[in-house]
């Protein structure tokens, strides 16, 4: 999670909104990808971190499942991105801060509870949950 | 919808799965973008039909938000891509085929009934859906 809260805190020197994203191979610990939100910069409201690095780790990888591959985001994902999450297969989703408004994991569309879901990650959320929010609430802070 | 077909139909030929999509600015009825599934040939289980043409739509007008665009499907979309539609602030949905199993408007997670949506556009679903499904159906069937 320390790396991806350095990503998400690339992310603000970018004028981005900082969230961050890291994928990591379970087996090995090994980085696989990480990326952070690009929606400003891409014009592109689909570019959340999630996406950004499973798009980035199954092109590393050459593999459209990444099964023995765990996820880090200094976010609780939306539901479009917890949707991904699953069609990715990942192990495990370690996320940082929850987010009431837009989370699509344990708010909102609560993504793996749906019984069409066919692939639900291990989800484990509050992980530096305090860094996490602090990055956003700071960054929204000043935008004001 | 037409279109969208035979962006479906171009899928066939890459043994991608046949979906299709467009977007139309509603406005003055011009084509914006389109695009089909790219599953299997980008190994990315993100590279469904509606997240490339939302994607492909922002490069194209530099906007991150295409209120004034209308998004037309051959088959319901999943969560993941019906969450990216609300994000990108589509007017109209239009969809072909049901999907059961795998829909996030009418089935599943119901992503546009979560009080956490945002933006809800209008759903016309059931357009063409007969061709739709079809395009399905025989693909899933030679693939046996």
């Amino acid at each position: 999670m320390q790396r991806a809260l350095i990503e998400a805190e690339k992310a603000i020197a970018q004028e981005e909104v900082p969230i961050g994203a890291v994928i990591v191979d379970a087996l090995t610990g090994e980085l696989v990808a990480v990326a952070h939100n690009e929606m400003e910069g891409q014009k592109d409201p689909t570019a959340h971190a999630e996406l950004l690095v499973i798009q980035k780790a199954c092109a590393e990888t050459g593999q459209g499942r990444l099964s023995n591959c765990d996820i880090y985001v200094t976010l609780e994902p939306c539901p479009m991105c917890a949707q991904a999450i699953s069609f990715a297969r990942l192990r495990r989703l370690y996320f940082g801060a929850y987010d009431i408004k837009g989370g699509g994991v344990n708010h909102g569309a609560r993504i793996f509870n749906a019984t069409s879901c066919h692939h639900i990650p291990e989800v484990i959320g509050g992980i530096e949950e305090h860094a996490c929010a602090k990055l956003l609430t700071d960054f929204f802070e000043k935008k004001r």
